[in-house]
């Protein structure tokens, strides 16, 4: 059995406590001889800030480059909201997310059917929903230079970030939402403003010219991100696939996330290019939701989130899809019989903490 | 009584269908002595396009120029999709709100109770929702250079736009957000991506700064735009006044306006600066729905939002906040008797045309 090196950086608020029961999930798999896997620990975020004054140290950077697979908690909170721009808790994530070339993010919106009602849209609307965003991750106004803040004199200031997209990296995030599409309902619907941004009408061009030289079985669909955002709080079940640039991205999955009702129980993946020598890619994957810093250590978190992210780990980096098939049935039966974490909870489920919920899923395991 | 210029631009689709239901209304108001307007028309869109193979020719720019205020309907359809960049149905509004430096853009997104179950919202989520999205709207990705396509060789372009904020342009947006709010439940929230946006730095930077040196008796908060996105779809009525820029703005208030139900209903307003000596400033209205090419032409439109956008002007740029008032009440007068258009059709509720939506509105009036 191959062995696999896992770097857990728990991060920040609630982090810790949801890596704990990814922990105790990954303990039993090696100690019933399902998986061998070895981890490591590091800090990221403002823990990391806190012992070392960086959001993540060259350490372990070393140790993330070295990894098969990253299991990433949740960075930021208030504590950090003044340290130096460089050094803020975020900064961790993005490095992590720049030097190991994650470009592709992928986020499914599912609504569970157990939570349809913890939605904040109409049962109809989100009931059975089950899409994914497929977000470019290390491109875009996020990394884009020049990005700085320049004093004018007089009082004045000019801050500028570029939104940089070159064909190859609309090419290849491309290439990931049609590959998906096809193990799904065939279907790419893909996002920008290519009505004011120069960005958004190269993004159409190659989305259309990768679509017909590659796909051209897949369905693929144009909308401009804000009327699709329009759809997706109108009508989120005509989606299957959608793809879209860091900064749209970041809010459309943020709000599909939202719909869903389902919030503390999403995960995501963050992918690097397979290696054309090792077949491996690099990957990390983290909880959709932050760091919730008003319930961190009180027990209250939901672990789903975290346990479901591992779960993607396994299909995504370690080929082992059975075994990630029987995580997310453990978290449906779970589901199932009425527990529920403070976040999910309605009349007449059990109440669990964060411990209690980890536990449960692994017990139906 | 003064005399008011109105320029009307009914631009393309269902443009001139709405603005008709509005020039009707001019007309009664003229007619019966209780207000002195003086109209003019010009084209913009794809239907200047194809008059003048521009999106607003020199003149029509002029006759903005020199209007007191401009009726806007809307722009575009998949017709001009092929249309050159520069010459593209939106580059005509783009051009009108640079030029006449409107930077202001209020949208209301209020839930008509009548309308209530059309959001996909629960309905205990939107019923009697009443907030204001400032969006800046002369600023920021949308016209920052350099905004170019280059072609870099070997297959590969490289697309750039730029963001771009002076602390004036956030200053005199954060005034408008503040004095609103003043007027309503006192209540700004600031939206921006501080975590990973130079701008987003300078834009809470400034923001604290004004509130904390002009506008202390106002409430503040500061929310990431990604979180606040999902706040608007999770618990809308939390807000009272969102400031935000240009492209947060263009997505968070079309969200905002879908979760009301009540898109075809929803009114504009970009207000430039108040000019020290005339008093006077240069205005746009607007409804937030797009030209609807599918549905142009065929009387189905609803003219609310447009005939709504015109109250606007009346209340913010003519100061008839009375007669404004009086606009509203007959469109809510008009809605209770359970008239309606087709995108708001219910059962038990009456089938109206665009133009017989208008005249029952005049007839309340
Ligand atoms: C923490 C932050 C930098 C990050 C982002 O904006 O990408 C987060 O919102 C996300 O979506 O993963
Ligand atoms: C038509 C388009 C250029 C415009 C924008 O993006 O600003 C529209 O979406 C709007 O919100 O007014």
């Amino acid at each position: 059995m191959a062995t696999h090196k896992l770097l857990l950086l728990p991060g920040d608020g609630i982090g810790p406590e949801v890596m704990g029961e990814v922990k105790r999930l990954i303990d039993w798999l090696n100690s019933a001889g399902i998986a061998k896997f070895e981890t490591d620990t590091g800090l990221v975020g403002g823990s990391a800030y806190d012992a070392h004054k960086v959001s993540i140290s060259e350490g372990d950077m070393a140790k993330a480059l070295a990894a098969d697979a990253i299991i990433f908690g949740a960075v930021g909170g208030p504590k950090w909201d003044a340290v130096p721009y460089e050094v803020r808790p975020e900064a961790g994530l993005l490095r992590l997310r720049k030097d190991l070339a994650l470009f592709a993010n992928l986020r499914p919106a599912v609504c569970y059917p157990a939570l349809a009602d913890a939605s904040s849209l109409k049962r109809e609307a989100v009931e059975g929903l089950d899409i994914v965003i497929v977000r470019e991750l290390t491109g875009g106004v996020y990394f884009g230079e020049p990005k700085t803040i320049t004093d004018l004199g007089n009082g004045q200031k000019r801050a500028v970030d570029t939104q940089v997209y070159d064909t190859y990296e609309i090419e290849r995030i491309g290439r990931v939402a049609f590959e998906l599409a096809r193990k799904r309902k065939n279907k790419v619907t893909s996002m920008e403003k290519r009505n004011v941004m120069k960005s958004g009408v190269l993004w159409n061009e190659v989305m259309t010219a990768v679509h017909k030289r590659e796909y051209p079985d897949v369905t693929l669909e144009h909308q401009l991100a804000d009327s699709g955002g329009m759809m997706l709080v109108k009508a989120p079940k005509q989606f299957d696939v959608i793809v879209t640039d860091n900064l749209f991205g970041d809010m459309l999955s943020d709000i599909a996330a939202m719909l869903t009702g389902s919030l503390g129980m999403l995960p995501s993946a963050s992918l690097g290019e397979v290696d054309v020598k090792s077949k491996k890619r690099k990957a990390l994957y983290e909880p959709v939701h932050g760091s919730a810093p008003d319930i961190a250590g009180k027990g209250l978190a939901n672990p789903i989130a975290m346990i479901s992210s591992f779960g993607m780990a396994l299909r995504y980096s370690f080929d082992m899809g059975a075994l990630a098939d029987k995580v997310d049935a453990a978290i449906a039966a779970v589901l199932a019989s009425g527990l529920r974490t403070a976040d999910i909870k309605s009349e007449g489920t059990t109440a669990a903490s964060t411990t209690q919920m980890g536990e449960a899923i692994l017990k139906e395991l």
